[in-house]
């Protein structure tokens, strides 16, 4: 339990105590003030609103030594990250005010039904004369989210509306959350299909393995719109990403490299296809029962597929075991896997991605002593592998161009680009991949995206500024066509 | 094809035609100009921007004798309701902007995990830490869409988006569109299931009948939130809010007097459950194989149902024989079915809903001579009995006291705080509903639904407005609870 961020409305009897004290306290504590706004000041007291960052071990001690302290009094507490929940975080907004009644009857009836019958007449203007040209769906079942596993659909809505706060901010995406009331892969696949048309993307989220594949395979088949699992396809492009600049940075190349991946669940398989696509010959996939072998017999599908690559070895072995002499370690599994004689263990230059959540396959103090370059999931430590690069500029560029779906060569298009926004001048071990504030990532990621769809045949669409300037939305409006015909 | 608006840019060469002459030309064409914008003028030409709205007989004529015009040029020609439609008319926004990654860390991992840990525990969490409490969807299958009919889910998208847009403008309720793409009766039902958890409430639009009952029905009885389908409940509670209104007019009393309700389709059905609710003794429902009777064997059921209600009369008859003599027609079926003679024969003061669309039971031309208080559904006409009227104030208010469903009784109660607004020194022949524009009407509405489902048990949550003040959002911010206990 980190990460609380506290707003605590204090008041001060500045005979007894004073402001230096509280902020001793603080960090004494473990934790951080982070903002103080003074609310109202008199001769011997005054009140303030402190915002503190709690550190790891939480709040509670905290808050207790400070309500012990001397000449301060509480006034008031509260949780910011609960405060920046309620009512949650999206709104839905006309784009115009209906000031009268011609308004009114331009976007509603009577006027609206010419636009209807314009998209009866032909359904492909529903592009560009409803919201779907810019509209995401961002759906899960709650069966696996975060760290937290399968919490239902209900607790599954607050990262999803994070998602799509991220979507319009960073990409100007509408996407609305859309939290399922079934595990059943069948009804699952079934309700998108049926609540598909005003959707432009399909961004599956937290939906647990192997159910996620076949309910992605299934929809992609039977839809004509982008179906994306962040959780498989994010992951693998964000770490590929990663990767490619650690692997500039060690000086080591793609195709000489052995790389171990340990869970091999949704992300895992993503990112061991996404590795072959980029040329690794050398891969080592491994799970709970150890490494799978070349030619091995294997129950699940995608590990069957997976023992079936030539790049996949026929060495068999514990983690401890096949790690040995590896080049990197990329763990999407679980925490606490690793030792450093494990790190130790491998070839010169260690490159880790510890990407368990919320604890990493193995601690930073661990692991750097050995580690070359060493990167987590997580904000509080350098080189954090983030799917928030990943998921707003895939479906920027996808929708820009209307792409039939995200295959493996715009996946690893939009890898590149996000390994490219990071400079030679600025890679080094702590700054392999950006910031997700970094306003080059989604543009650079969309037009690799998009550069990758058209290559592919996947665009359906060559946005303007990928041929010139001929604005398509006059088509859709009756002046060449219709009304001035 | 009316209702069209448009916007010209032309040029003037002002030695050969005036701007009075192109206005004279519009109006010649029925049309109507309604803004003029100087784009630039020189000395012997000018270029304008002429915002027309075109007539009933459309735009066609009217463009083509501008375009014949001496002396003016016309560059530019565009339809602003498509141009209102480009993109689409909503879009989803963030409440609060992520601007470091300690905002990111309290709106997305890992500070969401907390959120969602907090919903786990208590389902009902949701209503305060997600959208849920203020958001609706609004679901369509695209059957039965404005006077189009089977348009499908794709060309029903802009009646929805500009329904979403209503919602948010007046009465803060954020709606988002759902478009299915299927129309069978069993996948629509598990399909609004398996979406209901983000939403506080189902507004189901332009489902064909009879489908339409079952669909609510069902998912009103697996709900625990609000399922209203508007053309139904919407179209009922504006009409007997008319009608309250135009029975004060004439002076006649509910009890009193017999009522036709023509088309006894979805609107047709709920009209006459209110009706008889609202205290209707004398009620004949009518469609196209004329009168239903009491005692009659029906196939539909809910037409069984009204055949086995003692306010329904026993005498048959086309619409023609059952009209002769009755105080009220409120028709919902299609247009022209009604001549002047069929007014004619009527009771005196003869009150005549005719709300067909886009093309009304009886034109005003021929109803007015006969009829003291005539009503459409149309724009262009006083006294417009629009559901407009209805759903923003019946979700903000079912929303606010959590109901679990929307009962008759507070049907009626939000029908009479409809009535209620046009006060008595306004109430006349020409002004029986308010305008949607007022903004008391979402108000009362919002109040009378919310007294109704208190009274009737239909309420989860009292208001604060409704209880004094005691911030019911406090108790799901860890302070009291958690953090401080």
């Amino acid at each position: 339990m980190g990460y609380e961020s506290l707003m605590l409305r204090m008041e001060f009897n500045h005979e007894r105590t004073s402001f230096a004290e509280v902020a001793q306290t603080v960090s004494r504590f473990g934790g951080d003030i982070v903002a103080v706004d003074a609310v109202s000041s008199g001769a011997g007291s005054s009140i303030r609103d402190i915002t503190v960052q709690a550190g790891q071990e939480g709040s509670e001690a905290l808050i207790g030594a400070i309500r012990a302290m001397n000449g301060i009094s509480v006034i008031h507490l509260s949780d910011r990250t609960f405060l920046a929940h309620l009512g949650g975080k999206i709104a839905v907004q006309p784009k115009m005010q209906v000031k009268n009644r011609d308004d009114l009857s331009r976007v509603y009836t009577p006027g609206v039904a010419r636009v209807c019958s314009a998209i009866a007449e032909d359904p492909k203007k529903a592009y560009s004369l409803t919201i779907k040209r810019n509209t995401v769906a961002v759906i899960t079942d709650g069966t696996a989210v975060l760290g937290l596993g399968n919490i239902g659909p209900y607790a599954a809505a607050p990262v999803m509306e994070g998602k799509a706060m991220l979507f319009k901010q960073l990409a100007d995406v509408d996407a609305f959350p859309i939290c399922l009331d079934s595990q059943d892969t069948e009804e699952i696949i079934r309700t998108v299909l049926a609540i598909s048309p005003i959707f432009g993307g399909i961004n599956l989220e937290d939906i647990s393995s192997p159910r996620c594949f076949e309910i992605e395979r299934r929809l992609q088949e039977e839809l004509d719109i982008p179906v994306f699992h962040d959780d498989q396809h994010g992951t693998a492009i964000v770490v590929v990403a990663g990767l490619l600049n650690a692997l500039k940075v060690v000086g080591k190349r793609m195709e000489d490299v052995r790389i171990v991946v340990n869970g091999i669940g949704a992300a895992g398989v993503s990112i061991c296809k996404m590795l072959l696509a980029a040329g690794v010959r050398q891969l080592t996939p491994v799970d709970r029962e150890g490494a799978l072998v070349r030619g091995g017999c294997y129950e699940q599908p995608m590990w069957q597929w997976l023992s079936m690559q030539p790049q996949v070895g026929s060495r068999g072995g514990t983690l401890s075991e096949v790690i040995a002499g590896a080049d990197v370690f990329i763990g999407v599994s679980s925490g606490k896997v690793l030792v450093s004689s494990d790190v130790r263990s491998m070839a010169a230059d260690p490159i880790v991605f510890a990407m368990a959540n919320p604890e990493p396959e193995i601690s930073p103090e661990e692991a750097l002593p050995y580690a070359r370059i060493f990167a987590t999931g997580r904000s509080d430590y350098p080189n954090q592998i983030n799917n928030v690069l990943v998921f707003p500029g895939v479906f920027r560029g996808a929708l820009d161009c209307r792409a039939s779906g995200i295959n493996e060569t715009m996946k690893l298009a939009a890898a590149r680009a996000i390994a490219g926004v990071v400079g030679s001048s600025e890679l080094d071990e702590q700054y392999i991949v950006p910031s997700i504030f970094n306003e080059r990532v989604v543009a650079d990621v969309r037009a690799a995206i998009i550069g990758a769809a058209i290559q592919t045949g996947a665009a359906r669409r060559v946005p303007p500024d990928f041929r010139g300037l001929t604005p398509e939305d006059r088509s859709v409006v009756p002046t060449a066509s219709g009304l001035s015909g």
